[in-house]
């Protein structure tokens, strides 16, 4: 056997593996979210999304100017309008106790990827009007895969939070598949939030941004 | 700890092992189907959906009387004119190379789920509309969601099909979740086709049997 083949072989195992550790984990275990975000970052399927990205013009300057959110005030946030994106998005954060998250500066577009989707991931709660509870979560994820098209990591997400349904609790089955389909039909209009400078943006209105992005939250 | 909650343990192990086996198969391998329809049918979720599918007049009946398909002359049925249902299911049955089932009378409720499901199948893949292409798979994969609610069959096959494309070929992440889309919402405002008792429809024009059933097919 080839040694690339090989190599394809063990990632999916270690895939597989990550996966079954992930459906039998508790919701919300971030020990088991970060192996199986290790486990689906191969480098092939990191530049297929990276290429999707960077084929409209928002992404592509994104990867060349790597805009980051830098340190986020919540306190001065949430004294700003209430139909601000920053009013929204420092109340999403202390209600659910969040903090943002610091993670060093990207030195190359992997890193940059990873580092843009994590701290922007309550931005796009909040953009899409998605809540941080599991089925808000499943919409998210299915959102994401429109997105990022090519993500081994959300598109596993949600794999996993149907075989958990299937395994430990089928009577949620329409509730999760509502969730994908919502997910998935607000994103397919939608335009990239991938690039977006948000910290530009903490003082726009969320209705404005929302509108500019072709996303039609149901109040 | 107690002997039930074992069972339980031991039933998912079960289940999760089947549903692994059948993502590293090949498509179309019916052992594996097979085993993850045997591991996916505890008597407690195949009650939670006799009980759905018995909750209307149609699958009441239908509990009461097993109607079943019973023989089905395809050569015959491809005589009849060309907008009914008979023709469109002789039609399709020898396009694909298919042969009706035959499945031995059911003695219970269970029995009856399972082999009327099963000499169904195709029938609900002409009523729908959704071809035998992996997509039109898992479009009809979604749809019985909907329809059984509770059956965690279904529902392994919608995330086996997720977990194969995340696993080995993320370029399909697209045209999948399109798929479970499209299954989803043409099963949302449908009325249940469980309990028909198809034999006495060959006649019946197709058009006329999807919009009774409120099943908007894009021609």
């Amino acid at each position: 056997m080839s040694e690339l083949l090989d190599l394809k072989l063990q990632r999916e195992e270690v895939l597989l593996s990550a996966f079954l550790e992930m459906v039998r984990a508790s919701d919300g275990d971030f020990g088991v979210i970060d192996r199986l975000a290790q486990a689906s970052s191969d480098l092939e399927s990191l530049q297929l999304v990276i290429n999707f990205l960077a084929s409209n013009p928002q992404g592509k300057s994104a990867f060349e100017r790597y805009p980051r959110v830098g340190e986020v005030d919540l306190e001065r946030l949430a004294l700003l309008p209430t139909d601000t994106l920053g009013y929204a998005y420092a109340n999403h954060m202390i209600q659910n106790g969040l903090k943002p998250l610091k993670i060093k500066p990207s030195t190359n577009d992997y890193e940059f990827l990873g580092a843009h989707i994590t701290e922007t991931h309550d931005v796009w709660h909040v953009v899409t009007g998605f809540n941080t509870s599991i089925i808000g979560e499943i919409q998210l994820e299915a959102f994401y895969v429109s997105q990022l098209q090519f993500s081994r990591f959300w598109l596993a997400l949600i794999a996993k939070n149907l075989l958990k349904t299937v395994v430990y609790d089928i009577e949620h089955s329409t509730e999760y598949m509502d969730a994908i389909a919502e997910g998935w039909m607000l994103a397919k209009p939608a335009k990239p939030l991938f690039g977006i400078d948000w910290k530009t943006l903490w003082q726009s209105s969320l209705n404005d941004i929302r509108d500019s992005l072709n996303i039609k939250v149901q109040q």
